[in-house]
């Protein structure tokens, strides 16, 4: 059950209204990486999750992104609202001068209506909450580009107090999937094939038109790492024209007796 | 610049085709977590990425999901093909059917085509690469549902083949982000509120149906955690009924003369 | 500010869960007249509403209304979870057996994700109050259509609580449009053109397949109302065969001295 | 069947294009509000009403809608074309420009395409027919916003007349609606619960920033009406501290013997 | 200007609803290759047409189209009609059965909402001639898969009536595109560089799984084409290894002496 | 399989950045007729082909589209960047500057996310290659229209390159088609009705508000061509009034014997 208390949970104050800047705002309110779509994914994983103490803290989370959606939506409305009767403000987005009247939708700076497929929703608890990890990261960062835009002190004040609750957000979602104590690349019940998963696929090559080159780094070499040469280029070439171009690269299926790439015979 | 090799990179052999089944595979075909949203998800985030070296391993990785995305279709047409003259077939996905031939499109289970509304793209790298590291967890469990419906040990196979490459990534991504130095928790230039970034909004309360109650864990205790408890009643009540339930508790506004959030003393 | 509450707003109990009502429930969860479509209109209309009063109802019940959300939400995961386990089951919503692991997501009953291009919030009150009484009108008559196709005594009787809080939401936004005491067809501030407002075109003519016919009703006839025939074959066909085929009848334009359907000279 | 006559339903002069309100007009050709959108749902509603004397009705109006349609996108496509030679005019809609070569397309003002999503059809007539009445107050606030920001006399003109018959079908519908004689709270067949349906919840409570109370009407005082003081509040409060926070609310559920909203034991 | 006939263009009579197939035939009303894509198609690119005679030929089309889309919508509300009663062939389509009572909606037969996006409409006269010489032949051809599928002569007759009408137009549009007299494959204004539109380039090699070669015919052999070898590889190669792979293979960039593909200096 | 160069296909060199012309290019990248609808359309059609030589040239072109895609992006992105450091720049596209940090993402340039609906597959070769023709004949007349308002000479020769290709490629599918030997307007295998698929109806009829009047051209006239006139009103207008209003037009149907438009006994 949900319930409603007038005041917002962050004092918004607004100097002159920037109807531009509003529009820019849209994207906290009907964005992908808006706080409805915060408010929706972690509320709908509470819903879903059969783990009583980390449902507590995805609905927690997701009431907040609630209130934040509140706020955003009054900030952006002040911004807004002189499209009502410019018509050179009504330019920076029709869709809201002329059919919402100077009020706020639930759009993107585009004009994009919100929509589901900006959720990310498993039903796996620490899938989920690895989505929710980046979901936070990914709002931030928005948050921090409308700051750097933003010219109004009201406005900017409310957003560093919203930018802050990501990175809260951000601790608490990180600390849940920690303390569920499994092992970070294990997903699910079902294992990876051994070998195969610490083959890396070097599926681009060459030297780029900035000079760049192919990189090693601790995501390909070290540990169990195994580089594998553009195995493509080893079928494909060899499809092409009858041979390989790299004889002494010799595939990772020959060690286990089955065809892991398809070979002709 | 992309080049194709007609051999697939995992061979594909189904023993009986499952119209069905080959449906639901069209969630790692055109669904929101499949092949194609990785392979653009990383290729675009690739494209704009200052960092040569990481730069590279997007595109490796990205390239490696279109070499997927062939798999998935080349399984998934194979699976579908008796819609074209099965009536029974086609009433499993009508739009296959009939649109499409019994040929596969760019459609996930539920016949929504696909859309960039999928992806997560910021143009920040670490806030990209987890994003990624999730995206990958989610591809991971979805394979593993996929295998846990399926009878055909063929289609099985590749499967695991493609699940397989999914942790492989996740692991690729990982070490990329560790291997920035960066602090989990600095996102982009502008720091958090301190205080405020510590605190935990309890906005979910009392007992739930199940009897689900407050959680504590490392989410919002211990370290620096201080809970919060219930801003918003603290608020609403007193605006309710002119009194404070919690007397004891001083809203910061007294402090600093102007009503943000209030705060426990 | 949005404060949760962990109890559902109706106790739910379901006896034995059946996925393919489920399936069809999800258009109340993340369909287009549902509760979350009826939340966001309600509430972002009262977030943009200058009227305090009518403000406050809007918020009422947009708060009512997210409590609604979970009731269904709860309800069709009930239903759904046998999605998790069963191929039988999955196949009635492979997206959300497949990508939701058995949980809700915010899709309709054929996997639609939810968008806002569902609301109607245009900023003008009384306008508003108008697409709420028909979408509540709307919402209304699928519940019962859900109650008409389900065999669980618990489901129905929470379906029923749902129904009828749309009907109480109906009259109370009815109410408010009343309390305005604006003329019921006095839309904004600028008047139709009088004459011309009640001119009642009638563009579809003929016998239909079933022996349908021109009719007459309040809509055309008695009061003001001047009824124009076929005003498209008065100019249409003069200007194919180069006469009127009913002579006898005579634009409303020649009586005004305006040419309102323009004529050839 | 349909039939076109070249000539327009009204004359459309423009004296100087203005793309960027030609861009605006594109609200009400591609937009959710707009005449396609109208045209489509009377016409489809049409289609599917077994009550042959308002099916007649729908159609008439549905096709008069498809004859603003045209007069609609002639406007626009007037007033849009110098977009084809100018770099500053395509940079009020590039859409338009580049993939439209300055002609029109059935997108609203920000460029997203038309969709059936905008509809609402529920195969129940007096359902259809509110949904109707609020189409056309919509539709009538548009034109007026439209009118309000338009420079050129003769696009006004041809606003006025769209506007006019939007307040035209507005009559009719709701005289249609009125001459079905039901009640108007009475939807469907299935009764709502007495008692409940007469209970307004206060789920909205406090302070706002701009001092915004909880407010009575005629939508929860007087009549039948029973207003229960925030429901959730009630239960909330009691499960996180053990007592209720208003002793002296008694729930509307202790009345009637059953619990309306769950209760602990 | 548009009239409306009660009288369908093509008697429908339906012996025994089949609400399956029904739900089939949405894709040609509300589907990506149905009526309404074409109605709009055609009727948009003739309101955008300043060359009158073909603006007539697309507005009879477009016209007649409106009038299939009622002979669809009508055939496949026959067909969905049980689904108000009973709950088995409710779930065929639970979005018509619950949102719609039965009644069609714009949908295809995957509940997808038409959408504009379906729409090719260039403002450009021999392009879009060419959009719709394709739309008819898809259609065709889904009017055909139709067929297949139905057991009901009325259905089929009436099915066959639309398909035939497809190919008329498809030879009128064809007409319209000859007699513009256009070199075929001259579009627009700008010419294509010379020499490097007649290389095909070669960028899928190899041997595919069922044996599939590099292939030769009309569209890569013979007249001016001269196909270029995986100009990716020759590239990618020598920058992966320092050196071709192919080193009897010239660039054709070294024959014509211009840098198709970009050097090092 | 595929495999990735770093080189891009053809060297980009940028001038000055113009983020509004950023934004239009973004058409060619994320829009309806770019690169990434070739490359999905054609290589989906590829993996759905039965005729192993056209599959070959499906996936060579669909190949090159993705390295096309590649150089539209890194054009785009050039042009974009400013955006991520002014605000001016900024306003052009807020979603790439603020969500995206003035990285590409898949959208048009009005900030449309990218969707499979674009897309024309139908599984039936020599309609898709119909599809195909007219996608590339879009395609080019789109980077025609980018030329013409694009200043940066380097962009512009990257446009002509790519613009150059698509003729190349409309070349390419012509010749496939012709090189099916089939009868162009034989699709699929049930014939149309003869006699009926070669009536043409003029369904637009009278003269235009700029003196436009039924035309006449090879599209209804010559050969085995047969005008119907206006069968609607022939219908409509003894429907309404009771009589034919051009006694002198005998329906074609009257000659065959067969109802082919409904009349009434």
């Amino acid at each position: 059950m949900y319930h409603h208390i007038k005041k917002l949970m962050y004092t918004v104050n607004v100097g002159s209204p920037d109807p531009r800047f509003g529009n820019m705002l849209l994207e906290q309110f009907g964005g992908a990486n808006g706080e409805l779509a915060a408010a929706m994914q972690y509320s709908i994983q509470g819903l879903n999750c059969d783990d009583p103490e980390r449902k507590d803290m995805l609905m927690d989370i997701g009431t907040e992104e609630l209130s934040h959606l509140e706020i955003v939506g009054t900030l952006a409305r002040m911004h807004l609202q002189p499209m009502k009767k410019s018509r050179d403000s009504a330019e920076a987005d029709p869709l809201i001068a002329i059919a919402g009247g100077g009020g706020v939708g639930l759009f993107n700076s585009m004009g994009d209506a919100w929509t589901a497929d900006y959720l990310k929703i498993t039903g796996e608890l620490d899938v989920d909450l690895r989505s929710n990890i980046a979901a936070e990261a990914r709002a931030k960062i928005v948050y921090e580009r409308l700051i750097n835009f933003c010219d109004d002190p009201g406005t900017k004040d409310a957003l560093q107090f919203l930018m802050t609750r990501e990175i809260t957000h951000m601790k608490a979602f990180s600390a849940a999937l920690e303390s569920l104590g499994k092992d970070p690349f294990s997903i699910g019940n079902i294992p990876p094939t051994p070998g195969l998963v610490d083959e890396y696929f070097n599926d681009s090559t060459g030297i780029g038109d900035a000079g760049e080159t192919d990189a090693r780094g601790p995501w390909n070499t070290g540990g169990n790492w195994k580089i594998v040469e553009a195995p493509e280029l080893e079928q494909g070439v060899e499809g092409h024209s009858g041979k390989t171009i790299a004889k002494d690269h010799k595939p990772a299926s020959d060690e286990t007796g089955k065809a892991r790439i398809k070979k002709s015979a």
